[in-house]
């Protein structure tokens, strides 16, 4: 059974979905574009499959599921055994796995999906940057980014020495940050990061869904 | 091995840990209690433990894990078989679990916790309420209510018939605005959603975390 992606390339929650798709090597799905541009996530239609009228939504036969950090977890166990073993191996690794997805959903997605609303999203729809908020996200997402330089000193990625699903959430809005947001710094300028950051982003998996968005 | 929680009962975080160890009927576990008053949080030895200085954090043998809703997943998976089976039984459960979960921590809980910061939190600390972040965050949660109110007409709790920790998880904060916040009206203007809450907060496990909280 073929499953639809409903969503769009270059929409960071989307990315989390592809990102997730190529790793597990599931060729067998499409991309039902939704077109953000034109609220089609606020059309009637849409808001029966999401009635939050949010992307991304999967659909698996009769499974729905929204929310992305629940569509990643949910392919992870659907296709388990085939592709990069995203949330680990053992118990323990399980634990860290999920501690760590926690983490960039409670502690650094807030404050830098903040960011790069103001910097890349606002500018994107001829809307001014609110520096205000700007301003006070960064000091928290450096407070949460000293954790991770701690941390990845003794750590090749978040839950140990192998890729996951924590490392791989924080690609879509990592990359805006650096690459579109005029904030590199923030991951240049700790060693550990930057090199976490080299590892996790230059995955030919992120690379393939880069190459997407821009179609 | 008996489970170390590191918390404290009357945190809304940690109270998540303990409906979820009551409802799964885990008796071995203990609670190590961090005085926040007294800032232990963020001394040396706890940040040892969990490096961004929050409550609560498990210990299970050489498992050190912190995030509430990583804890509550581990517990589940954990004692899967015993109690309340919070996490569904069925492949699609599971998925409406994870999606509701997540609906919970992106959706619902920003814009609960904070009202509940602003109206609970700080006149505790002796600290003025912000009554422009309540201003600002009511009509965002009044949004995600009436998306409840519209699913829970249809169905009994978030995930289906059946009590998951998607409900569970929604339970200290909403204990909060409802009977500290004076916010019970945003539940008990919803009749469905006023159902709901009636089911989830009258469970005995829940009733047992509250008179844990007041001791």
């Amino acid at each position: 059974m073929t499953l639809i992606v409903h969503g769009a390339p270059y929409s960071t929650c989307t990315q989390r979905i592809l990102a997730t798709l190529v790793e597990l090597n599931v060729e067998d799905y499409k991309i039902e574009f939704v077109d953000l541009r034109k609220g089609v996530h606020k059309s009637p239609d849409f808001l029966k499959l999401q009635p939050f009228g949010q992307i991304p939504v999967l659909q698996d036969g009769d499974i729905t599921i929204f929310e992305s950090r629940a569509i990643v977890r949910y392919l992870c166990e659907k296709f388990a055994g085939q592709g990069t073993p995203l949330l680990g191996k053992t118990v323990k690794d399980k634990a860290l796995v999920s501690q760590w997805l926690e983490v960039e959903s409670q502690n650094y997605n807030p404050a830098a999906s903040l960011i790069v609303r103001e910097k890349v999203f606002a500018p994107r729809m001829g809307a001014p940057s609110d520096e205000s908020v700007v301003a006070a996200q960064t000091p928290k997402l450096e407070k949460t980014l000293d954790v991770y330089e701690a941390h990845l000193a003794k750590s090749k990625f978040l839950a140990g020495d192998f890729f996951s699903l924590a490392d791989l959430s924080h690609l879509p809005y990592t990359n805006l940050l650096v690459n579109a947001a005029g904030k590199s710094d923030l991951i240049s300028s700790r060693p550990h990061v930057s090199a976490w950051w080299n590892a996790i982003s230059q995955r030919p998996a992120f690379q393939k869904v880069l190459a997407m968005a821009k179609q």
